[in-house]
C-alpha cells in the first residue's frame, strides 16, 4: 500500500487535484472547473467525487492527508477569506468541509506559500531551512520560510512581498494602494515598464508595432533575446527593482536561497543575470556571497499540485 | 536557592552585567570597562572577576546560564565577527572563552535580538510568538520573533531592517551603501532630516541658533514639543518614513506588534502619533487593525542586562 496525499490547487478558473506519493510523484491527477460552482457545497461534492476517482485510479493507496493552496487561504483558520479572484464571496470553512468528508489531516494556505513547501520537500530547497519563493506571475506571489517552516504571522497572512511598498505613490495596484512590487516585478509589471519607456525614450522597437493585446511578457523576452534595445532596457529595469527587493528581504530574513518561479523567471538569464548583478552591487557586506538566486528546481506544470500535497506531507512530520 | 541567570551587555564603552532571576528581578549588577582591555582575554579575565563578585553579592543563587548582546555577535557561532566599534578585531569566540569558566550554557548574539527577547520574556511581549523591536538609537537596530524564536537567518545575521534601504542612492551609511533606514529614522536620522529642512525651507527655528554640536534629538524633541514648525516637520519626515518600513515588515512577517525602543522612541506622541497615522493610511487591508505600534515594555536602564539574560532563559526553555 502505497502512502500518498491529495494535493488541490485552487484557481480562479480550474481546481488541479493530484494524488502524490513522498518522492514527489503524481499518480495520478485530474482538474474541476472552479468557475461552474458559484455555491460552495456543490463545489465540495464535485471535488470530492474528482477525488474518488482519482483513488479508484491509482489503486492500491492510503490517503495520509489533503493540502490546498488557494488565493488568501489561511493556514491558521482554515478557511478562503474574501478571495477577489474567486467566485465564492466571504469566508470559506474548506478545512471543515474536507475534514467532514476524509478522516485525515486537512491544511490549506496560499498558492505561494504552498510553493515554497513544494520547493522544501521535492524541488531546490531540499534540506535548506531558510529560503524564500517568489512566484513571478500575473502578481508577485511570495513564501519565506524560516527555521523550516513557513511564515504565517500572526495573521496567517505573512510573506506579502509583492505587497511591499518599493515606490511610494508609485503605479497603482490591485490591493488599492500605490508603488507595490508587484506592480514592478511581475508579467503584468513588466507590459507596464515597457509602456514607461516607450514614453522615455525615442528608440524603435519592435514593441511599437504590436498592438496592446500582444504586448505581453513573453513578446517582450523574445524582443529582447532579439537584441532589442527598449526590451532589454525592460528587463534591466525589472531586475533592478527586483534586487533591490531581494536585497531588503536578505536584511530582514538572511535565506540561504532565492528562488524565482512563473512567467517572469522563465525568461531565464535575461531576469537573472541583472538581478544578479544589481544584487551584487547592492548586498550588504556581512551577506556577501551567503545566499544564490535560483530557478525553481519544480516543473511549472507540476508545482501547484506538488506544492499542495507537500503541505499535507509538512503538516504529518510535525 | 534562587536560579540565576547572567546577561551580558558588550557596549563600546562599556560593559553592563546583571544576575537576574526568572521574574526579570536584577539581583546584582556592575560594569566592566570594554574599551580598557584591547586584549581579549584580560577581557573575559575581568568579567569573570565581576560575575564572581556578583555570585558573591547576591548569596544563595544557582547560576543556570549566561546570555551576552553585542555588536554583531552571532549566535549560530558563538562569536563576535568584526564588529566595527569595539576594539577587538576580527572573530571573538566568545561562546567557547565564557563556556570555558562556567560549565553552564552560553549564547550570545546582537543587542536588538537581545531586546527582542528580553521583551518577550519580561516586557511588553509576554505570551507573544510573532513581533518585532526597533531600537532607534545611533542607529536603529531590530529584532524579530517568528513563531516565538527570533530569527536569526541562515547566517545568523538576519534581522536588519536598519540596513533595509528606503531610498535608493539616499544618505549615505555607515555599512559603505546608500538610503539604508537607520539613516533617516534613528537619533542621528532626524539630525540629518532636520537639516535637509533647513535646506528647504526658509522659516525660521530656534533650532537654526543651535551650534552643530548642539543639535541632538533631544534638542529637536524639546524644539518640538514648544511647537517649532520645522522641529515638528522632522518629526513627521520621520515617522512617514519609519511608517513605510513598518507597512512593509508586517507584509514580511505580520506581527502582532512592533515595539519602538531607545533615544528616539522616547520622544513619545511626537513620533509614535504620525507613525500610526501613516500606517493607517498606508496599511494593506488585509493587515488593518491586526497589530499595535508600542512602546517597549522595559525600562531603558535595565533593558540590555534583561535581554541578555533573557536569551539565556529562552535557550533553557528549549
Amino acid at each position: 500500500m502505497t502512502e500518498v496525499t491529495l494535493g488541490i490547487d485552487i484557481g480562479g478558473t480550474n481546481s488541479v487535484i493530484g494524488l502524490v506519493n513522498k518522492e514527489g510523484g503524481i499518480l495520478a491527477q485530474t482538474k474541476v472547473s472552479t468557475g461552474d460552482f458559484p455555491e460552495v457545497p456543490d463545489y465540495v461534492d464535485a471535488v470530492c467525487a474528482a477525488i474518488d476517482g482519482l483513488m479508484d485510479q491509482a489503486g492500491d493507496v492510503e490517503l495520509k492527508g489533503i493540502g490546498i493552496g488557494a488565493p488568501n487561504g489561511n493556514y491558521y483558520n482554515g478557511t478562503i477569506e474574501y478571495a477577489p479572484n474567486l467566485v465564492w464571496d466571504g469566508i470559506v470553512p474548506l478545512v471543515e468541509l474536507f475534514g467532514a468528508r476524509y478522516p485525515v489531516p486537512v491544511v490549506v494556505t496560499n498558492d505561494a506559500n504552498a510553493a515554497a513547501m513544494g520547493e522544501m520537500i521535492y524541488g531546490g530547497a531540499k534540506g535548506m531551512k531558510n529560503f524564500i519563493v517568489l512566484t513571478l506571475g500575473t502578481g508577485l506571489g511570495s513564501g519565506i520560510v524560516v527555521n523550516g517552516d513557513v511564515v504565517y504571522g500572526h495573521t496567517g497572512f505573512a510573506g506579502e512581498i509583492g505587497h511591499t511598498i518599493v515606490e511610494p505613490f508609485g503605479r497603482d495596484c490591485g490591493c488599492g494602494r500605490e508603488g507595490c512590487l508587484e506592480n514592478y516585478v511581475s508579467a503584468t509589471g513588466i507590459i507596464r515598464t515597457i509602456q514607461e519607456i516607450f514614453a522615455d525614450r525615442r528608440d524603435d522597437s519592435t514593441l511599437r508595432q504590436l498592438p496592446q493585446s500582444e504586448l505581453t511578457s513573453k513578446a517582450i523576452a523574445e524582443a529582447a533575446l532579439d537584441g532589442d534595445d527598449l526590451a532589454i532596457e525592460a528587463f534591466e529595469r525589472t531586475a533592478e527593482t527586483l534586487a533591490l527587493s531581494i536585497v531588503n528581504s536578505v536584511a530582514f530574513s538572511s535565506p540561504q536561497a532565492i528562488f524565482l518561479f512563473g512567467g517572469l523567471a522563465n525568461a531565464g538569464d535575461l531576469i537573472f543575470e541583472p538581478t544578479r548583478k544589481h544584487v551584487n552591487d547592492m548586498i550588504q557586506n556581512i551577506f556577501e556571497n551567503t545566499f544564490e538566486i535560483l530557478p525553481s528546481g519544480l516543473k511549472e506544470s507540476d508545482a501547484a499540485v506538488l506544492g499542495a500535497s507537500a503541505l499535507a506531507w509538512n503538516e504529518l512530520d510535525k
